[in-house]
């Protein structure tokens, strides 16, 4: 099957190269034309039979607004358009709407696997209509695992990143799951080799996953990691989530923390500590750090 | 390689069995004399060669103690006990110490695994000295899963349990995060087949595990888990971890949420909430419910 | 000074009562015909001189706007209009805005006090420009507490609503932290008199508050708050507060565990929990509720 | 009447004047000499007309144990010790139990207020039997404040320590509240002067409180709290109000929170962070910090 693809970086160079391992034709679309198969998306376009294909695959927010809509300025009625990138689900029903009125469909799907997708294949999640669905399973076929597993059709415009966002929050949560155990065990004096222990339970224990594995090839190549600092970014997806929590009324304990200690880990003194401290030397005359 | 067992419940019935399938010689006892081979410690003392090797597998807490103080009756220095029940990690240093007056030899052992530790194999975590670890290898090499992974000597007495517990202290935190992003899922309006999504996840995602296998199971059994009531007993390990992590000051916000969300589904009425709903009342006349 | 109030509810019932007593003259307008002093928005106007100030006290969100919306038809040019309502802080620069297009001036207020404000005066946070907060002074001194504290010109539109949001967020962590201790209390065998102990810390010690002053007042009247259901309502200013520290990247674990309570306190039964029993019942064979 | 004063620190000090102004007589013992009134235990006690009453007010731990221990060699039946410090409460039983054997009466006493008690007057929370709490009345009465509130009988001996655990506990729960909107409102770009809408606050607002008053007082000193650092300290009674919530099954967390983040603020580094940063690098290529 034809396809072209926009946005040729970590994800999207990987995706392509799956792809065409797979069999499939795709025409590659990136700012940096040295990775790119085609000059513009203009000549992207041409070099694609309609009715047709073409996933994004750019960073979420603005550019992938505005590559969207220069897109549709080079497509026809009866193409599609799949946002694969981390669109916020309130951006796919208006999307779908203002691309249907030229004739474009439009299918959002939330994309998970990371640098391992290429090998292992990416788990796809799927909003949009049923029969583009169906049109672009051979797509969606190459690039999930092999096996039943990986794929998804979640819902209607908006859905499959709705899937993606939860996907992240949960994901949060496991990683400050995991990280909080690993912290216990490296604080205490009983357990000697943490990354044995680690290790140990890859396998038959319940704990076994996938971000486990990382783990312990992480603690394989630094078992201190001495060579990382504390510090972790978050995406906007972990952010929606407890935003979706909230609107919902959804308690949702775990994926907030998770989220509330990332903001920690990128502040150098904290606000509320400060707070709390001045409180302290207020009522009780306790030392304070200056 | 020749083994007393005691306790033949869920776990102790089933890892006799997986033993008896690596061809050890078992000597299983439980108080449920239908199931034993025994029919008291004195009885399977006997029935073991010198130097024993004696695995308690019954509840933590008294039970646990009960049953070694009286095993220690009958057997004689040389002897190994492994204890692979979830005793406290406190409790296995001076319980070593006591059966070292003896001349009886202990391992204190984590098992993970659950009711597919028979088919998947253990996760074996494993505290004591190295002599006596090296000398149980056969069993624990059966007990544990094929490969390289699932079994680990994490350090001195207590270090087993130790590793057991932050194990489910994870647990619950893993647990957790799924079951957040479940619930967002089914509350919002976007996801239109919420089994669909989890199942999609099971390859290819960042978030696969065999808890999230485990959750789609049971979403195949259940679609809407319909027939569950959400509440969850806690077994003594998340108390513990949260209680270890206060000890040593390690900020565990998931592990406490989660455990905390467990007490909660277990109350029929929060006396906490009743304050809120009082100071509501009283500040804001606010409407409550009688 | 000359005032019209719209909303004569618990809240603005109060006010007009409070700034009558201070001397100044209330024209009240209510759709519940018996209390109001005006048959219509028009009528108010024609009761009040110009340039005239209008208060708006009713419920936000779309009642606010529409009510603000209809008397911008009936005041003119060089008019006031203050919303002391529960709005969210977004509305108020785009409503300023649009009341500038006709020479209405616009301040937002954030009030707090609830039914004890006739008596106590109100807290009252003030977003605006400076003239316009300059000659509603006699008005907002009628309103607040004797003394220096109780009135801030926050800041520029929104400033005044957006202090009461996080005043209210605030209120959610206090009202919790009470709430967790009383309930700890409760649950201990040490203490036999918790109302005692709660009544002990009204004077002298580090949390006395107001809010501890209304728990004593309630355990004055209900020693055991038998007569209610631990279920609050949450009015918007708590997520607001959420969202704010997630677009912010404030970690706010206290707010969002209290707001995240007030959610599952109007739960019949937890999804979340539902999924953390089916797995347990899915590894360990764990019994379940049903 | 007479008592003899163990400890004549920060909270020791101040509260023999406020005694001696009442009116009782107080020989004082600190092992600075300069401000002790006796040279030894010893001395202390011979000061002293039987029945004595003598008051530790020690740090809690080992230092009080021991000085209660040597205080009990000076001391004969019929005496009288109050332990005012910050003991745990599972000290106070076996404690009263031990001194009964002498015939010493014991009475443990939680006392609040911190370096403003001496002039506000203390809260107290005591533990023991009614005969003893009878026959210090007056001391008790000369330490509280003025008027109906700030003591209570709370229960027998532990409990006195107790409820003042858990008002420490309640204390960490709403200074961190005050933190989080503090923090939100400095983060915003909506209120111009943070110190004015706190200060607003202290009177007619929901969220008044002696700790809000005093957060004003320390913004007057240092409106942007610069010359302080985000760490506070934590001392005992927080971590044992988490114990017992999750001895008691009691959900707490927002004091669980408010714990986790005086521990974060003390470290340097987050391992837990570390290992979230070590995950995202493993599977998405993450940039890390070094």
């Amino acid at each position: 099957m034809q396809l072209g693809l926009i946005g040729l970086g970590r994800m999207g160079g990987n995706m392509r190269e799956r792809l065409r391992a797979a069999g499939h034709e795709v025409v590659g679309y990136d700012q940096n034309l040295e990775v790119s198969d085609a000059a513009s998306l203009a000549e992207l376009a041409e070099k694609l039979a309609a009715p047709r294909l073409v996933w994004t695959m750019v960073p979420s927010g603005q550019i992938t607004e505005d590559t969207i809509n220069q897109l549709a300025e080079v497509l026809e009625a009866g193409d599609i358009i799949i946002d694969g990138g981390n669109s916020k689900f309130t951006d796919d029903a208006p999307r779908a709407e203002r691309l249907a009125v030229k004739g474009i469909h439009y299918l959002d799907v939330g994309v998970s696997g990371g640098v391992w997708g290429i090998k292992n294949g990416y788990a796809l999640m799927v909003g949009g209509d049923a029969a583009q669905v169906e049109h672009c399973k051979p797509i969606f076929e190459a690039l999930k695992p092999l096996g039943e597993f990986g794929f998804a059709h979640a819902g209607t415009h908006g859905a499959g990143h709705y899937a993606k966002m939860v996907h992240n929050g949960i994901e949060y949560g496991l990683m400050h799951a995991y990280a909080e155990g690993y912290e216990i065990l490296k604080a205490s004096e009983y357990v000697h080799d943490v990354p044995a222990v680690i290790k140990s339970w890859r396998e038959g224990s319940v704990v076994k996953s996938w971000l486990l594995d990382l783990l312990d090839r992480a603690l394989d190549e630094d078992p201190e990691l001495e060579a990382l600092k504390g510090y972790a970014d978050d995406t906007g997806e972990g952010r929606w989530t407890v935003d979706e929590a909230v609107r919902l009324a959804v308690p949702a304990h775990v994926i907030a923390a998770s989220l509330f200690a990332r903001f920690q880990s990128r502040q150098d003194d904290s606000p509320a500590m400060k707070a709390v401290a001045a409180l302290r030397q207020q009522f009780g005359g306790h030392a304070v750090k200056r």
